[in-house]
């Protein structure tokens, strides 16, 4: 017999896992006599202040339409970037979302996010526990930055990191081609943690080295040193290839934009870290040189999603499930690696207060002593979670999406 | 009983086909009793200047490597961008080709490559006519940008198409998240003709419009109507996704670039026609605006490539071979579709003279009187380019691409 409904709900920015995740979810509630309904609050934390729910257990009711949700990219449940205010001084949104938890007979919330989202997971948490309600708050992991603290790594990033590292190697075929010196800057995401950036070392194979080098924001960037290196690798190799977060510092911790760039050379801020690397090689080098932005790109393109992290993402929603059932509460389930090869993890939960507002950068010794490369260990960690490719179904010759009408793409 | 030998060479920029017509070319030359060894030149023409070659009878010799040559991205051969001069005037560069291919016995050279690339064909052909050579000289489309004249549409064209109505796809899927409006601008390659830019419509599905406009270089563009198209497509849509050629300018013919941008606002040149685009909406819709940028992506991404581009560039090789041993020569071999639905070709060959230095426009006829988007003759003649999915072996997480090791990507 049911005893009550559960809501789940997404947050932060896309990924090509996150639908995983959602589908997880639904999968762990449809086998679980602990929830009857699952809906679902449309942007987030927002949609539950707005009373704007879909009926997932009714949306999703075949096994098709939860593989094609699998499959798609960015968020079904549509997004949110909403802090909630501490509950201490604005009560006002929390007694309206756990009237609404009531009003829908719902026992558990899930919340699909990153950092910031885990905050809301444990505001919610806490006011349970002040209010004593019984509703389970349960945070499931996702972000492309692979920042989050307790869990080996983060639903969303292998599917990031498998299309740069393929994307990487694609771009450097490009560059092979001309009989003539060049560099090329390949921008990627990442703006406090270089886990992202890193995983571009993945394109190297048999045959080709690019990246040549990597750059991220845990190791200060110098541009008289970043010249030097350029300027090393271009005497051994024509066209070399380098990787850089968005996020690298100087060693005072400000970003390198184009607008640094700017005092020297009178450019005037316009872009990111790509663009003033370009800019570096250009007036100092002489060289053939071109920066490309991956944009976002890295994070929606669920035709190169890893299928090790789809699997993995949508295991995490049904934990998620099984834990709230059992009582688990103001937690986020996570994975622990168990082995690397061959690579196998199992999956737990941790308390959110021990992640909420916390950033995992990659280690110091993870990075080479230049700063301009990664390490052996870095490999072992990052190789596993790009493996295997999700099958993706076609129609007219675009990706067959699950439609998401219910955001409103068009009026 | 083998008359010669042959040559082929790949030249200009890269696309995700280029290798198909390669394999297409050793395909033919296998089953021909015409032609005993294919020497490719490597770096174009600039390898029989050098004297660069491969051996690719050998290199080529099974099945399995020519199927990972036709997926593999770039140029196996490298390229060129080197323009004969007249031989009236410099025979230099000629007598040196010609005693090379005398050497080498060979009594055919196909070029892959586009306009400029026929220049080369059209100038060897000339050449090859005033001294009574026997060499056939044949040339191979290839172009992203779908320019070249007499061929109803160009390999590489499809690949890059797909590529970018499936990134458009999942675009779209990432602006969709937001319940706040925003615009979404994407630049797209194609310096003189819109094809590219207009493959971006096909990205439009049973749930989404994106994207929502879309320039081409043939309709002049005007700042003030772009501006008021934007509005009005907020008016009625949150996310509005616009796709804008690379080469779009005003009515005088000046290309719109973010330097341009830089009268009103001061801005300095950086950036292309997205950058100015997404100026233009900052300062004057204060919405939340992001421009993105394909980049080289959507010319190497061999992961997506279309299947019916790969099996039509393959097919193009295989027809140069067999058109050059029954005595074809100045020619470019081209594809006529003899049916839309279903879409059917027939592959024949033109007069390179009526090809070389031309270039194909999009007809002003089939983008919309406002100059904002396509009409249906554009869908019924793209959409079956980008049909079917060519597979992609995949090996510790990224394809498995034939080396290209004689490039000197690594040393």
């Amino acid at each position: 017999m049911y005893q009550t409904n559960c809501m789940v709900a997404q947050s932060g920015g896309p990924t090509a896992a996150i639908n995983a995740s959602l589908a997880g979810v639904i999968s762990g509630v449809k086998e679980s006599s602990a929830y009857q309904t699952c809906y679902g609050a449309v942007n987030g934390i927002l949609g539950i202040q707005t009373e704007n729910y879909l009926n997932l257990t009714e949306r999703i009711a075949d096994d098709e339409t939860l593989k094609r949700l699998i499959a798609t990219p960015a968020m079904y449940l549509g997004s949110c970037r909403h802090r909630l205010p501490d509950f201490r001084e604005d009560e006002g949104p929390y007694t309206h979302i756990f009237r609404q938890f009531e009003k829908l007979g719902v026992g558990a919330f899930f919340y699909i996010g990153g950092n910031d989202s885990m905050d809301t997971v444990q505001k919610l948490s806490d006011y349970a526990r002040k209010t004593d309600s019984s509703v389970r708050i349960i945070g499931i992991p996702k972000t492309i930055d692979n920042d989050l603290c307790m869990t080996d790594h983060t639903p969303g990033f292998g599917s990031a990191a498998k299309y740069i590292a393929c994307t990487m190697l694609e771009i450097a075929h490009d560059t092979f081609i001309y009989p003539v010196k060049s560099v090329t800057i390949v921008e990627i995401m990442g703006r406090d943690a270089g886990w992202l950036a890193a995983s571009a070392a993945l394109a190297r194979c048999g045959y080709s080295d690019a990246p040549h080098l990597i750059y991220l924001p845990e190791a200060p960037f110098s541009a008289e040193q970043f010249l030097s290196d350029v300027k090393a690798k271009l005497a051994v190799c024509s066209n070399v290839v380098v990787a850089v977060s968005e996020g690298i510092r100087d060693l005072s911790g400000r970003y390198i934009t184009a607008s640094q760039a700017s005092d020297q050379f009178g450019h005037l801020q316009l872009s990111g870290a790509g663009k003033a690397l370009e800019f570096l090689v250009k007036e100092n080098l002489g060289v053939k040189v071109r920066s490309v932005e991956i944009n976002v790109l890295q994070r929606c393109a669920s035709h190169l999603a890893s299928a090790c992290d789809l699997s993995e993402s949508f295991a995490l929603g049904r934990r998620a499930v099984a834990l709230s059932a059992s009582g688990v509460t103001a937690s986020m389930v996570t994975i622990s690696r168990t082995g690397d090869d061959p690579y196998t993890v199992s999956y737990g939960h941790a308390p959110v207060k021990e992640i909420a507002n916390l950033a995992k950068s990659v280690p110091r010794s993870w990075i080479s002593e230049a700063g301009n490369d990664i390490c052996p260990q870095m490999y072992a960690y990052l190789r596993p979670l790009i493996q295997g490719e999700h099958p993706v179904t076609y129609k007219n010759g675009i990706p067959d999406y699950l439609p998401v009408t219910h955001l409103k793409p068009q009026l």
